[in-house]
């Protein structure tokens, strides 16, 4: 049975859940307490030397971190997956802008606000860089939505599960999504794609 | 014909000069000056609507952003690139790896002393932060290395020329790799990897 090493708050930890219940793979959630650095544990780092979750554990014992990755290798002979040579590079650009452009910012202010990090004067600083980056991404997401369903090829794909789970919550991360409207209404498709699941649930 | 915004100085864009010269595909190649912000003029913008290179124009007219995106789009079908699901997995790891833990922290501070840039307070205590994470991400890189001879199923992939365009110029960005035997081994290898040619060559 594949096993995940999981945070109930982590977006990257939500992706994989996320494609995991829509695809109704049975598995293993070992929850890490990240305030706690149970990811950077001599027993984790075995697993990930990066320490760092979503990590999952495949039926051959080893372990396949970074979330996207995770989701290319769910998602390939599915639906959520397209199989011709460009809408798979196009999932790939937008998992990559997601890395990126759009995780370093929103998700990590989220995670500054809402783990109570202590905001040293680099954090100060860079708040307001990743503020205005983060809005930036949101902007190129906005563009690319305004006439399309969906990021890739008008269909749902893992490249909207990959740039969900940090938008759905960037309000955590005091991002006004009020002047985005075309992105407000692609999260609400997202919702709408069954069998969904929200962020809190194990 | 295909055509590349690039610019020489970018490890990004060398990712994509070196699997196409690897290739021998021919292409346009259109530099761009990113220091006078030619990425962000009205006219690029419409080419990638998050203004940055490499952005590799398609047969169809279309625009493909994100380096190791534009990676797998020219290897689909090559032998640098895993036919098996784990392997292609595995190569994505280490892609994100690399844009998420290694290129933001060893190709940022290249960039800023490379380029000159003005060292603000954000940035001088940016650097230090980045400087410790650019060090853990090439010691990931080292106890990987430590007994294989590429990054994924012992074969050279485009997983290994997404981490060699940065790792290669290091020292550019001041780290010092006398600490790291296995990385400079398989740099090495990478570079007798024929055909190959150096980030300087257009």
């Amino acid at each position: 049975m594949l096993r995940l090493y999981d945070n109930l708050s982590s977006g990257n930890g939500y992706k994989c859940r996320l494609l995991l219940h829509k695809l109704g793979i049975a598995y293993e959630r070992i929850e890490l307490d990240i305030d706690r650095a149970e990811t950077r544990t001599p027993e984790f780092l075995a697993r990930n030397p990066n320490g760092r979750i979503p990590t999952l554990q495949l039926e051959d014992g080893s372990h396949l971190p970074e979330s996207n990755a995770i989701l290319w290798y769910l998602a390939e002979g599915t639906p959520y997956l397209p199989d011709d040579r460009e809408g798979r590079a196009r999932v790939l650009q937008w998992m990559f802008f997601e890395q990126y452009s759009h995780e370093p910012n929103v998700a990590t202010v989220r995670f500054w606000i809402t783990h109570h990090v202590e905001m040293t004067e680099e954090r100060k600083l860079g708040v307001v860089t990743k503020r205005r980056l983060g809005y930036d991404a949101l902007g190129v997401m906005e563009g690319h939505l305004a006439e399309r369903r969906f990021f890739v090829g008008d269909r749902f794909s893992i490249a909207d599960i990959a740039l969900y789970a940090y938008t759905h919550v960037a309000e955590e991360g005091e991002f006004d999504l009020s002047g985005y409207p075309a992105v407000r209404a692609w999260m609400e498709r997202v919702a709408a794609e069954g069998p969904h699941i929200p962020i809190t649930q194990g």
